[in-house]
């Protein structure tokens, strides 16, 4: 990424912050703050930030402590580094006040009650007092849809995942352990030039299918039986997202009969996905579907999601909160049906929106004809 | 971890509770979810919670969504399991209202200003007004000191990053990226069993050595310099964390001055932990030793910091807010020295405080008499 698509960015944010009572944006979200900065760390937790930024009309400054100055300094070329204290509020409310700073607006969602609270008693007490203004989605609402480079960027990371899961279900063989296939899952995407794993990997097999969001365990899969497998990578900091559910042999009756049913609710979803529509539309037409077919009460989560910096963002393809999709959106496509104590299956592409439709960027073409 | 471990635990947290002024607490933080419930989910972000705990008196409730259910009900067999539709603010407070809860503590780090505004307010118009109380640190306190069964969890979990370490250094040879390395430690630690890694492994060679958080990248290691490699896994939940600096042949006489520092300093510390001393005491004797030979300015973080089932954790050994060590906490001895552009060593234990002083659970011996 180079320093232009920075500048762009930023100069974006300055425009979307004349909207808001504030004088500064304070970016605390890590995905938002390397979307701006290109600043690559990561925090190890959410008490334990390895940084934020602070951007008026005038400046564009990293806040960060001394582990991380380095790096900050040779990837956030944009940005002044600002080197603070590790965890101190004090020299973190001084610099808001030596930078002239009256309205600061901070991520609600990314702050936490108790750490407002330490700043809000101390940036009241200088001679000018300081307001936090609480924000909301400006960075997201900017991210939500993705230029170019983000979309080469996506279309490398379900690349990558989309050929270890090739090779990985080419070499399926009953008697492996979920945890030794998730493992042989992040080898391939380690060796492939991962940048690391989107999320943790998750192969479920027989009742453990039934559970969406199952880790690995010892058991060891078996023929006729659904084996889940949904994976992602990061590469440049963007995810990939993709779900295939694989039988060894011919499954029993029931499952080849899930199957389809929720490869046709897929497909119907996907017919749905173009620009202008609503985004709870495609949700409400895979449901339908699985409506129809008996099993609507064992669809239990949304349709998909978007995925970018973050593995789950905006828009979300669900009943609530609708917004209108766009060209250059990336979401999952993915239903489901899951049958407590017999398992599940669910299938999940990922997909750019382009003014005809959706361009699938998951390539592993292994479905069934069920 | 049996029934009884748990239940043990919830009495103390009920005793506990006594001292603050609310009637039930509301536990968001996943590692205390865990300590509490043995639920083990992650959150796979800050703002997707996988489930939290309402504890009063009477009642021990995880509230979760449908997508955890199966795995809640069988995995906190002391709690009653409540799923509400996800993410939605309305019928949690609904909940809290139905099981009489007039004075709700949250943990005030981990829930963000954004979902407080949003649920105080809806709180606020019940008939009989809900309040949130702000509560810090009641189960950070209670996982400080670690019982019997905790403390066997981080035998194992530093048990096997040391045999992987063990193993990694025997066969370390100059050419190979720092990346190559790194994802050598994982595939050992997952083959050995372990549940995840702690955090991401760093290994950091030559000038990436003088970054504390580096990030392993394609940089290949040489003979002569520095290559830290900070590793750690987690067993049961419970981390492990460990640093060694090594290197390839005889290293430059800066480094072995500057790895006989380090090393001194680290061995003053270990000689300055045990029972009733000041947290911050031990990190004084490190900074002076660090200090005396002329290379204070370049140990820019804590001497350490408690492990359990959080990489970080309570007790802090660092220079601020010093608390009086005791028999049963875990915590790590880091000195560092960091010169920018050049590189830098670290050299870190685990140790759990005894009666007499410190044992060290990290037991690889990889260290040089310079």
């Amino acid at each position: 990424m180079e320093k232009t698509l920075f500048s762009k960015r930023l100069a974006e944010l300055r425009r979307r912050l004349t909207g808001i009572p504030a004088d500064t944006a304070w970016i605390l979200r890590p995905e938002n703050r390397r979307y701006l900065s290109g600043f690559r760390a990561s925090d190890t937790q959410f008490t334990e930030s390895s940084g934020s930024l602070l951007i008026n009309k005038d400046r564009s400054v990293l806040v960060t402590d001394s582990r991380y100055t380095t790096e900050a300094e040779s990837e956030a070329i944009d940005f002044e580094i600002k080197t603070l204290n590790q965890g101190l509020i004090e020299p973190f409310c001084e610099l808001v006040n030596d930078m002239g700073i009256r309205n600061l607006a901070f991520e609600e969602d990314y702050l936490s009650w108790g750490l407002h609270n330490q700043l809000s008693e101390r940036l009241a007490a200088f001679s000018s007092p300081i307001c936090l203004i609480p924000s909301n989605g400006v960075l997201e609402e900017m991210r939500v849809v993705k230029d170019k480079a983000e979309i080469e960027a996506m279309e490398a990371s379900a690349d990558l995942i989309s050929s270890v899961l090739d090779e990985v279900i080419a070499g399926l063989k009953p008697g492996t352990t979920e945890k030794a296939i998730a493992w042989q899952i992040d080898g391939l995407a380690r060796d492939a030039g991962a940048e690391d794993l989107a999320f943790p990997s998750i192969v479920a097999s027989g009742p453990n299918s039934a559970l969406p969001h199952a880790m690995p365990t010892g058991r060891k899969i078996e023929t006729k039986e659904p084996v889940i497998m949904d994976v992602g990578v990061k590469l440049e900091g963007y995810c990939s997202d993709m779900t295939r559910t694989v039988f060894l042999g011919e499954p029993v009756s029931d499952f080849k009969k899930i199957y389809s049913v929720v490869r046709k609710a897929q497909l119907a979803a996907l017919d749905n996905i173009r620009p202008e529509i609503e985004s709870n539309h495609p949700d409400a037409v895979a449901r339908q579907v699985i409506d129809d077919a008996g099993f609507g009460k064992y669809f239990i989560h949304s349709l998909g999601h978007g995925v970018g910096l973050a593995t789950h963002e905006r828009p979300r393809l669900g009943p609530q909160n609708p917004i209108k999709l766009e060209t250059g959106m990336v979401v999952t496509v993915e239903p489901g049906i899951y049958i407590p104590g017999k398992g599940g299956v669910r299938l999940e592409e990922m997909v750019v929106i382009e003014e005809k439709g959706p361009r699938i960027l998951t390539k592993n073409d292994h479905f069934y004809d069920f």
